[in-house]
């Protein structure tokens, strides 16, 4: 039964959490005539705040990853077992595809889409992979030193990282892969998905490494 | 005495909410020139923080509901008696007309409109019930874990719902039925009000049904 | 040697929270491109972040009241010495007239200036009377339940604030004497000055009137 | 091991955070249309977001300095030995460049370049005088009564003091460095570096003096 619950939270948490970034994506592109730096604002706010929100729901049933690269972080340090974890990454992928379906819906969009929109080249893949060093950063370093924070954490760095990576940091597989599955502002042609995952993993590993070393064995002050 | 200052934060908390709604939209539209992402941004904002200010007021006194959707899963769960829940829902919607007309008399508006603003059909329906069985959710889930935080978080919660739902997140019968005598930005057609508040009674029991699974027996750790 | 303390840290702080005010207002303006919704979303952000930080500065050495109408509700409930309140308030008028001219000096606008924008009628009295009435009620409520959070919900309360009352929100006597001294986008017409101030001091009134009522004897629950 | 794990920190934080300054200041350019409001929005929110994640992320390994007018003020009171502090210089300084270089790689921008926007003139350097004193006095007063809100205070006030100076407050040598090597939103003209450095650490030391004065001897209360 627990564990029942621990998959039902992160399918219900990443569909909630794709319904966010794909639905204010396409709230914000219709409302902004034209303007993308306007859809992106809208964009950003709702889908930090919206983060925010969903870890606190569901961080106490599940530990909130709706993230593969979170998940994979998480199992590299032993803090679930391997199968649990595949179950996790089914149910985020599973979520994801839900979320922007249920996007979709809401805003009267043809429910299957594919994404016309490339997002290629090797600055789009370092983009991925500086936004995924970054979130599992956060996560390491937060969890550490001032866990309550760390949802709270999560969703003012997706926020900055929105702006600051050239590829409006995705930072997490299964989002990239449902998002190929959007022809709207928050879309990415398939063709482009698999760079993106690489780069997303390769960001999350790296992150491993650098902040095992930055923060093992080192004092932490409340 | 006790009673009665519970009703009075209900119908003052109401109406301070429904000036911030509705009186952000007017501003917004005003100063917009026309782009509605912008005017939706400025009440946005508005909203997200009046609400987490709303909450932290009146809370401590009536338990800031502000809300029948809330005061009915307040009574499905046993936490307030049936006849002091009526009295809330009559102080939230006298509120909510009242803070109406309070937006109405700041900005200089007629005081008595009525809404042209149609919002019909089922991908508004299915936006309402999203938006409430989110915002049921969420107080569920932190007043479970973390009660200190869900003010915050309701907040939180409506700053992502407003663009995240093609209805831009209703979510509040008291607050839709008021909103349908304001034919402002905020505004909404009183034929469609049915549908809306129909969506949100919808949400309101889904969202106690599955929280109610979800976070039941599970271990919180704080 | 305290006492110099305090009105140092009321003069201070009321001078940066105008130099906030205004300033950010010009930054506003002179980059939004006639878009005044922009310019007041700047203004907004600037304001509300730069509020939570000045009252977390200064409140641990004199309450960081910035605001007559403050340091009045403050006296009325014998908070603070009638001598010292007046003492308050002659350095919080001298910091909001530094302030604004420090703006000016920093975008290199002439020092003296009178702000030709009139802000008449009685629906703009009606914002300010409500407006400040948010206001003291923020501070009491939040006070009474969880000071700590104090200086947070003021900043936020003063970010929608900006948005809901058709006057953005002097809520301050000090700051409207001050920015009608400033003819940029924060300026307000000598001649409109002393209805605000009369709202401003009867919604103080009316805020304490009715919380003193709906907090008095009823039990707060940390 | 300790102190090469400080340095890491310091050096690993100032890059990230001119990845955010620098990254978010392109894309707010090139979505924003020409409309420099806009495109400082994207910037701000961006900056204030990531701030309060580093100085979370890297606060507790190294202080999360990122700044050498911190670290001045920090060995003035005798915080940090002055050997470590010049290590830290260098490594915020190696730092803010490379993340420089690495905004520009994300955004397939030519690494090296050298910024054409002046920002001359006395007022910009009461700007930049102003921008820090107010960073540094925030400082010192929340760590005095609030260390832990730190982070969000230091956040806060570069999310204000982004509109509320002139020059968009740069409040840091390091940074202002750094940002001569880009020529793009928040680039900064070479020319106009020094009078940017000498106004900060003017800022930084006249901070200390105040606050020193401000804060000592005063009891705090939590």
């Amino acid at each position: 039964m627990t564990v029942s619950r621990k998959i039902a939270a992160e399918f219900l948490g990443t569909a909630m959490l794709l319904a966010v970034v794909v639905g204010s994506g396409i709230m914000g592109q219709r409302l902004a005539g034209g303007n993308d730096a306007l859809a992106l604002l809208g964009n950003t706010i709702a889908t930090g705040a919206g983060l925010i929100v969903l870890i606190h729901m569901f961080g106490p049933v599940s530990g909130a990853h709706f993230n593969p690269a979170v998940t994979l972080v998480v199992v590299m340090r032993r803090g679930i077992a391997p199968g649990a974890a595949a179950a996790y990454v089914v149910a985020q992928t599973a979520g994801a595809l839900s979320g922007v379906w249920l996007a979709h819906a809401m805003f009267a969009e043809p429910l299957i889409q594919i994404s016309a929109k490339l997002r290629d080249g090797w600055p789009q893949g370092l983009s991925e992979c500086i936004a995924t060093f970054g979130l599992i950063g956060t996560i390491l370093s937060t969890q550490r030193s001032r866990p309550e924070f760390t949802p709270v954490a999560v969703g003012l760095y997706i926020t900055a990282a929105y702006w600051f990576t050239a590829s409006t940091s995705f930072a997490n597989p299964a989002v990239t892969l449902a998002r190929s599955l959007s022809d709207t502002f928050a879309g990415i042609a398939p063709s482009s998905v698999p760079l993106f995952i690489a780069a997303q993993i390769a960001g999350a590993v790296l992150a491993l490494a650098v902040f095992a070393w930055l923060l093992e064995e080192e004092p932490i002050d409340a």
